[in-house]
């Protein structure tokens, strides 16, 4: 069980090693909300999103085997697990699968870390670095289920309560369930959480139906950053716990709500990182009268190229 | 001449129209640099840079006519002005020359203003657009030289100033000195301010040289913002008054600059908006032992594919 306390304490372990990464509050009317957006540009932390944050903690947490850190991601983990490395000087090695983006490949292996291309999908390079690190020793750091990588991604939730006037609600996208579980904990229900998935990567909304994670096909324009197979089970224990909303948005929602925050904002989001907003502009989530509500933009490892296509 | 009260009479008459930009601090280490790194993030301002700023102080500062608004410029001063026109519900009209960027020229359309494309450069859409003013009546707002606009330009500074822990040298980008002659009058020498040009458009350069605004031929990666055929009068008087230093950086140290911005922290600027960070990785400008220094990123309006290029 993650609480807030242990969000608390993973950053008083972190806080020298990440970016406070800055808010943009917006008038009321922006975006049709009733009251001032707060909008938290996670996207300028290291390596791009939000991950650094769980990989530091999961590490300091921890004393690191001379033979370094292990994990499975061709994306926004992996990224920030080769910067945890290069930043504590540890050997890292990353497992990804053929289907990884070369650019993504290519800045991982730019932090220093050893590249091990195995396997079709993620599930296989997980496997794969899941039987190295057993003959290494190398600390796994997992992308999203363990309980010092959730608590790590709640102090985004931390921060941003140090730095915006007090939020009614916030709203986070969600993959593996990490941030989410986080950001929720440190919550406590003091703030509302509207937990935003698409529409192609269901993993919370099915789990909180079926009451328990269950595997869902991955797919569609995020899957790239939220496409994890099930919920961690730390996640959906704090979701259900707190009283998290789930909320799905259509590929084409989270498209538009990406544009916008290049077009209006001159933000460089991912597509993931843009689905929290999809919530809001394509009125699949209503804030109520009054309520003050935060926007989390958790990535921005984007090819730039793609955002004014 | 432009006084800090100017700026503060400004910043009480615009602040319900612009957005309060955010500013990311970063730590001693940072790009070399002895203190923490205050980087302000004025791309996030409506239209894609400052401009708006002197814009709206220029407007809201006059009785506007019947006739609307008028300016000259294909760029970022042509997307504010029809910004505030669209704000203010005034019916605006933007002189650009031939060469203007069909994307900036289409986004100044969707604010709702009318195009004139005349003449080739930037002065013959000036000339023009002042015939124009002449027989419609309508408030000319000029890109750089007016009182008004340069006091508007300078709330950037004061806002930072609240935001951010005292700063001991502030380093800005130069075109026709709008910016740079709010920023210096709003610091008053209490603050160190550096210009930072393109060796290949020298303006405030050549005018200190000079001791008065001369022509210079204008050229680089960062022509397209920073591009002005000569500095300003009223700018180049702060820039003497409180002693401005200056310094020019090549076309490759902006390149550098500019991805360094987006791979490093996902700020997808645009080149001129990436000169003052420039000066600093460069070495063309070199803060002495523990100083704090603030970088302006001023504008972003760019083609988002040219940063993975």
């Amino acid at each position: 069980m993650i609480t807030a306390a242990d969000v608390s304490q993973a950053h008083l372990r972190i806080r020298g090693r990440i970016r406070r990464t800055p808010v943009v509050e917006l008038p009321p009317g922006t975006f049709g909300l009733p009251a001032p957006l707060s909008l938290k540009l996670e996207l300028l932390q290291h390596a791009g999103s939000f991950k650094p944050r769980g990989a530091f903690n999961r590490v300091l947490s921890s004393r690191a085997p001379a033979a370094g850190l292990i994990a499975a991601s061709g994306g926004n983990h992996g990224a920030a697990v080769a910067h945890v490395g290069r930043a504590l000087s540890l050997p890292t090695e990353i497992f990804v699968p053929e289907i990884a983006a070369p650019a993504k490949v290519a800045r991982i292996r730019a932090d220093g870390a050893r590249v091990e291309v195995v396997g079709k999908t993620y599930a296989e390079a997980l496997q794969a670095s899941t039987r190295r690190a057993a003959e290494t020793g190398a600390l796994v750091v997992h992308a999203y289920d363990q309980p010092e990588v959730v608590a790590g991604q709640g102090t985004v939730a931390l921060e941003w309560s140090e730095q915006a006037p007090p939020l009614d609600v916030v709203l986070v996208a969600v993959g593996g369930g990490g941030l989410l579980g986080g950001v929720a904990a440190w919550f406590d229900g003091r703030v509302r959480v509207v937990a935003v998935e698409p529409e192609g990567c269901p993993t919370l909304h099915r789990a909180l139906q079926a009451g328990r994670p269950v595997d869902v096909e991955v797919g569609g324009i995020a899957a790239d950053s939220l496409g994890a197979r099930r919920i961690g089970e730390l996640a959906l224990e704090v979701a259900r716990r707190t009283g998290v909303e789930s909320v799905l948005v259509s590929d084409q929602a989270i498209r538009e709500a990406w544009r916008t925050l290049w077009r209006e904002l001159r933000v460089a989001a991912e597509p993931g990182g843009a689905a929290a907003l999809a919530a809001i502009l394509s009125g699949a989530w209503r804030a109520r009268p009054g309520e003050r509500v935060g926007v989390l933009v958790c990535g921005g490892n984007v090819d730039p190229a793609l955002l004014g296509a």
